[in-house]
């Protein structure tokens, strides 16, 4: 099975300075696995996302969520991982590279958010996709009254990077963290791609029955865009926070859908974009 | 027009501390603007991707290079923005949210990477995806005998930053740049995904008669995924240089197409994980 890290040899260069001369030194490195995973609906190919292995199964069951494919546990009778042994490469790794979801009865892929974008009649903008968005929410997240405390808030990205374990391996991994108000780190996936780190995260919840994640904020490392805000909406979570700047449209959507956006977290400051009630100074 | 950035009102939230009381304070903050782009190809939809507005037609073209669809600027006929306004919504913003490519005779989209991914026989593994991009390149890199100092590989960030001009603004954008042996900053381009930012810059060169890419460095910001290794394999680039850590199958690929990779490019030193040889210490 493909680990989450790979070893690999690497030339460490320096650059000359001071009368000291340039050097290269090889040595072994850590890297952070990316492996395609193909995600199969109903025996369809429904998508191929460049993940770090692992967790898959809640990385389908995320996926689909964000989406608007499925809503909650019930609308997924089985997600199987199949290894695509048919290949014959000698060195096949044997892993799960596809997962294979089986629908409940009655739940179809038809609905989905990125297959709108694709036939919408208007051609694509950002207000239609908002809108697409705000229909597809199963809940208004208008309702969810939970505050969250600036102190706590502040505080959560030094929680996510401690247990990081793989980018304190490698220093190249996204990061997601699920939370509770309290501050209390409920789940924590890292992967290649920021946006599977959220799918894995919403998957884990989705697959023990959490759906809607009132109550709850979602940390991302980096940037915060559109399409990690219409997952934290698909998944009911009130709070979405990220260490670095949002979009534009990232901000238009989560104020239409009525999520409180920050953005910045570093040190005791914080920028809130929308529904700002929620983060009471 | 929708431009670059767009202003918001944004709260900035600063937490107790030391006996002074918490802060909030309302002010006015540029968000880079993010916007789908729908790409057609012979009138059917290819694709939307989630863009920072500008350089589209060159976004449209540098995709179609790294998805292997087109090698040369005459492989395509015209491409058109359209701007959707059938769609009746008000604030429509009238700009070309659809880059319609127009191919020319004989050039068809199914050998495409991405349709190989999903349609191969085995499923999808890292081995498979690999092969395919390396059958589908025209021209081997191995040819390439261009060297590059590491000194001027470590100013690379720095020439890069310094050009960014809607980072300065918003904080918040990735960034790709194109860079002469010497060290001479021939394109850059900025964009809420590195990926655009990436196929903008490979998209100008295209237009312009410049594939492949002998001879040049290929700068990002952030992390090198195998997807950024692959576009600068197809667009025949010898050099990716990340600001941070690659993925394994980043580089997996690059070793296997001949591409020098370096990451962690920061201060004097940098890490080389393959083809060495173009970076003479």
């Amino acid at each position: 099975m493909t680990g989450r890290t790979a070893r690999r040899r690497v030339v460490r260069v320096t650059v000359p300075s001071d009368g000291f001369p340039g050097r290269a030194v090889a040595r072994a490195d850590l890297l952070a696995t990316e492996e395609p995973l193909g995600i199969r609906v109903d025996g369809s190919a429904l998508t191929v996302t460049m993940r770090t292995p692992g967790d898959d199964v809640e990385l389908a069951a995320g996926f689909l969520v964000g989406e608007a494919v499925v809503r909650s546990r019930d609308d997924i009778a089985e997600i199987r991982l199949c290894d695509g042994t048919s290949c014959g490469h000698g060195g096949h790794d044997g892993m799960g590279n596809i997962a294979d979801v089986l629908l409940a009865p009655g739940v179809e892929v038809g609905s989905g958010a990125r297959r709108n974008f694709m036939t919408s009649a208007c051609g694509v903008c950002g207000k239609t996709s908002i809108e697409d968005i705000c229909v597809l929410s199963a809940a208004s997240l208008e309702s969810d009254k939970t505050q969250f405390s600036p102190p706590v808030l502040a505080s959560l990205p030094d929680r996510l990077h401690q247990a990081q374990r793989v980018f304190a391996r490698t220093g190249g991994l996204h990061a997601a963290g699920l939370f509770a108000s309290s501050g209390e780190l409920m789940v924590i996936r890292e992967d290649v791609g920021r946006h599977n780190a959220v799918d894995k995260v919403i998957g884990y919840a989705m697959l023990r029955g959490r759906l809607p994640l009132a109550g709850c904020a979602l940390l991302v490392s980096g940037r915060a865009s559109f399409e990690l805000v219409q997952k934290a909406v698909l998944a009911g979570i009130p709070l979405l926070a990220a260490v670095s700047a949002p979009s534009s449209l990232a901000a238009d959507l989560a104020e239409e859908a009525g999520l409180t956006l920050a953005g910045f977290l570093r040190g005791p400051s914080m920028n809130v974009y929308t529904a700002a009630h929620r983060i009471p100074a």
